[in-house]
Parts: C-alpha cells; sequence; structure tokens
C-alpha cells in the first residue's frame, strides 16, 4: 500500500468519529439526539431534492461534497448549539485547531481541496455556500417541527432567537425562508415556540 | 405551501427513518452498531476521496447520489447482512415494495428520478455503480479491520464467503480490491478471519 492511499484510508478511518459527535437535534418521533454523521448524509440529499429552489444557479455537487464535510471539525471541537452564546465565542479558535489536525491526515492536494470546500461554507459568501447553509438551518426543522418544537423547549429557545439564525437561509433560498417562516409561524401559534 | 414542496418535505421527514435501521458493522474503536445514514454518509464521502482509483472515468456526483440513496428502502425491508443466505432469498421483494412505496412520497418526477439512480446501483452494470458497490463493500471492511474483525467473528464468517463478495470490489476497482486484499489477508494472518 503506498503512502496516498494509507493516508486516504486514515483518513476515511477517522472521519468514523464524527458519528460519536451528538448534537441537541432529535430525531422525528420524539427519537434520541441525532449525531453530525447523520445530520451531514439528510443535509446534503435534501440539498439534491430541493436544489430547485436554490436563489442563484449552483454546483450541486459541490454543495452536497459541503454538506457532507462541514461539520467534520466537530469531531475535536465538539458540537456548538446554535443558540448557545458561550459556546459560540470560542467556537472559531477550536474549530480551526481541528481543521488544521484532521485534514493534515490526508495527502496534501487533498488536505488542500477540503479545506478549501471547508472554507467556502464557513465564509458562506458563494451561491454554493449560501444553499448549503439554508439546508444546514431546514434539515434540523423540519425534525424539530415534526417533534412539536421539543428542542426548542428543552433549551428555553424564542421565536426571536430562531428567526435571527433561521433568515439567514434567505440568503440561499427566498423560497425555503417562505417554507421555514410558515413552519415557525405555525409553531408559534400552537405554543410550541414562545414569541 | 404548495403541494411539490409538501411532498419533497415529507420525503425529506421520511428518511429519517434511515437513522433507526441498525447494520452488523460496528463503529471504529469496537463501538456501537453502525446505521445505515452514518454507512451512506461515510461511503459517499470516501467515494469522492478515493474517486482516482475507480477503473473507468465516473460522474461522481452520481455515484456520490447513489451512496446516499442506496439504502433507503431499508427503512422498510430492514438491513439484510451480507452474509445471510436465508435473508437474501427474500431481500429483492422485500426491498422492490419499500422502493415503492417511499420514493412515491416525492413528486413524479423526482421518484422516477431517484428510482432510476437507486436501480442503476442494484442493476451494477455501470460503471458509476460498479464504483459505488466497490465502496460499499470498503467502508465497513475498514472498520471491522479497525476492530481486529469483530463482526466476521461474531458471525462465523470464514474467508472464502468474505473473499466472494469483496472480489467485486474489482469490477469498480482494481486498486481498491489490491488493498482489500492486504487487509484480508492480514486478518488470516492475525487469526482474526479463519480460512
Amino acid at each position: 500500500m503506498n503512502d496516498r492511499i494509507k493516508k486516504q484510508l486514515a483518513f476515511s478511518l477517522e472521519i468514523d468519529k464524527e458519528k460519536n459527535v451528538f448534537r441537541q437535534t432529535h430525531l422525528s418521533g420524539h427519537g434520541r439526539n441525532e449525531n453530525d454523521a447523520e445530520h451531514a448524509w439528510h443535509m446534503a440529499l435534501m440539498a439534491y431534492l430541493l436544489r430547485e429552489y436554490s436563489n442563484e444557479p449552483i454546483d450541486i455537487s459541490r454543495v452536497m461534497l459541503m454538506c457532507l464535510i462541514h461539520d467534520i471539525v466537530e469531531i475535536d471541537a465538539g458540537d456548538t448549539y446554535a443558540y448557545d452564546e458561550k459556546g459560540l465565542e470560542t467556537q472559531k479558535e477550536r474549530e480551526n485547531a481541528a481543521k488544521e489536525r484532521i485534514f493534515s491526515i490526508l495527502p496534501e492536494d487533498q488536505k488542500t481541496e477540503l479545506i478549501s470546500v471547508f472554507d467556502e461554507f464557513e465564509e458562506n459568501q458563494t451561491a454554493e455556500a449560501r444553499f448549503a447553509h439554508a439546508l444546514d438551518n431546514l434539515q434540523p426543522l423540519i425534525l424539530n417541527n415534526s417533534n412539536e418544537g421539543g428542542d426548542w423547549k428543552e433549551h428555553g429557545v424564542t421565536a426571536s432567537t430562531v428567526y435571527g439564525r433561521q433568515s439567514r437561509t434567505k440568503l440561499g433560498s427566498e423560497k425555503l425562508f417562505e417554507v421555514t417562516d410558515q413552519i415557525l409561524k405555525e409553531n408559534i401559534r400552537k405554543g410550541n415556540l414562545p414569541e
């Protein structure tokens, strides 16, 4: 086995750990907490199915790759809940160290390539990144909606906080934000999300 | 919300159930059983990283989509272990019924599209399908190898049975089969896989 394929397989094994990084979101049917690998799978597939709603033309295979790798750094840095203000302060620093360690397991050219996709997602300046972010918001929303807003209730989150984050979906997809807005309004009406 | 997007979101929610379909493979570090969504995520990403080893030129985004959806039917049909002969006899029938039910949740055009990708994987006649199958074999192999062959031991599987399945990797990638062969020989040598 040459050095290149050894590195590729070592990275492949390393990312298995992403299946042990659990998020605040719960699976539908009032299930257990979801992990990052499941979230990434779901998000990539939803991106494909909903690609017609991107505001701008997109390279869907780049969006899917972005979805698949966007949480790899959480193997070291852990999941930071979207509404955890303290965690969010140190998130960038923790994730940068993780990015360097984990992607360095790959051959140099693939390290560079994957970091460029990862950074593109983080910087959120391209049509692909903006659409991927729309799915990063929508995927947990449909699960939480199916569970009567259990995740919001658990964390005492209010509508204005949720709108603060979810409104960024508009940058990637006006249409998916319309849907989001309807889901949020319905949950406010039902008392699942306090105003 | 119009009928089209309602169907797309209903399908997106339905496939969440794939996270509850557990496989015989265990996560690295002698972890718990892996589920189908995690397997699909891992396999899609490995396909991307190892695409240079496909025997033939491939459309990697089609391969990745194939990886992401190839086990959706197991939501109804359950996971059939690669070396479970009884289960394999009825697998096709169970999976066909599941395919019809689950993909019918989508709008007609997307149902047709996804079934075509799913069938392409199953029929294993294109370069994309053959490469996806190589990853469907390699992904659990690297986990099981990291766990000293625990999954083989649990099921009393022998080398000839494993070679029977793994040798199909050659159709998609001679190079990945070379790697597979080395991993298997090493496990036979260590007594993890009886001859």
